[in-house]
């Protein structure tokens, strides 16, 4: 265990394969989730890096009917004020995407940043106070590849009001909303993202390019 | 490739190790980093999911010894001041603490996110517009297990006055700082986080606990 490893060639391969694979799921099968898989990818979660290792990741499995339909209403909410900033064609493509499988999802699970934690002791976060809530985004992203390895998609729904799932969740008030996740085995695979497939956005060039300074 | 990929067991517990030997890199052997193993992080990174798929990250190679010096001076800065919010045995801890590898590190790399980004319209970032910068960070993750499954190391600089580094590499004005990057083969390798290792921060059971709504 304590070895230090070394990476196959062939590894480094099915790891691109993972990252090509894992995309945003929004369409779900109604096959239940096993508990000890969630557990699992909970597990790899919290093998990220954290700032000044406070891991201040906070997970919330949201089981309540009453809730779950909360929080689909306010999808819905902020879905429809979406759509109103977008005319024409692109109104017409915005309302024709599917961007949320909340209702099929079987799991539904947010993540919070206690921001008021004391674990990491302010360590690296004085000039970057935001490098404690990019550490629980970090989880999210280890969570989504654990999951992708199980055949589990996620869906991250941000078409949410992070108040609004705050107060529907009940959660601590210094918590605040980093990923609202849809978990479950998709309906369709596909490696390419639906937003390109669909037309929205392709890739954009300016992503890859590096500045040499 | 086209073929809906299955991961195997065998993945998933070589995986599972990459992600707890991960670590943050603080000491590098002066052995060059080949620029082709850095585009292949890149093209990693650049697998990452973003919100809208706005792939917000952008890219820049720090080589200008100029340039890194000032980076180095900025981080000498941010971290003596830092140490003096800290007293007694704390203190004395922090100022042990060897929090980057600025120097010896043979790549820079900074990330940053174009804030003013037309990619992804907008889509999923009207309620949280944190999430453009959150897809930034998701490409510094990504790229760091790539790295990692080559053998190379990646120190994540935060304590660092983001304006400053702004300024230091020239980059357009709407880009903000997501990460400033130490890139090379590490001098030692561990599994335990070296804030662990020295005392500074141990494992946070509040991380692992789940919350049921």
């Amino acid at each position: 265990m304590n070895e230090i490893p070394e990476f196959s060639q062939s590894f480094r391969e099915t790891l691109d394969t993972l990252l090509m694979w894992r995309r945003d799921v929004r369409r779900f099968r109604d096959t239940p989730v096993d508990n000890a898989d969630i557990g699992e990818i909970l597990d790899a979660a919290c093998l990220s890096p954290s700032v000044g290792n406070s891991q201040p990741w906070r997970f919330v499995a949201v089981d309540d009917p009453v809730r779950r339909q909360a929080i689909e209403d306010d999808f819905g909410t902020a879905n429809s004020q979406a759509l109103q900033s977008y005319d024409g064609d692109r109104a017409k493509l915005y309302a024709s995407l599917k961007l949320a499988g909340l209702r099929e999802a079987p799991v539904h699970l947010a993540v919070f940043c206690n921001e008021d934690t004391s674990s990491g002791d302010g360590l690296g976060r004085r000039t970057m106070p935001e490098m404690l809530q990019y550490s629980a985004v970090i989880a999210v992203h280890t969570l989504w590849l654990a999951a992708r390895a199980r055949g589990l998609g996620v869906g991250w729904v941000s078409i949410l009001q992070p108040e609004n799932v705050k107060r529907i969740l009940d959660v601590p008030d210094p918590w605040r909303l980093i990923a609202y996740l849809c978990i479950g085995y998709p309906r369709e695979e596909h490696i390419d993202p639906e937003l390109v497939r669909h037309g929205w956005q392709d890739a954009d060039p300016a992503a890859r390019s590096v500045l040499k300074r």
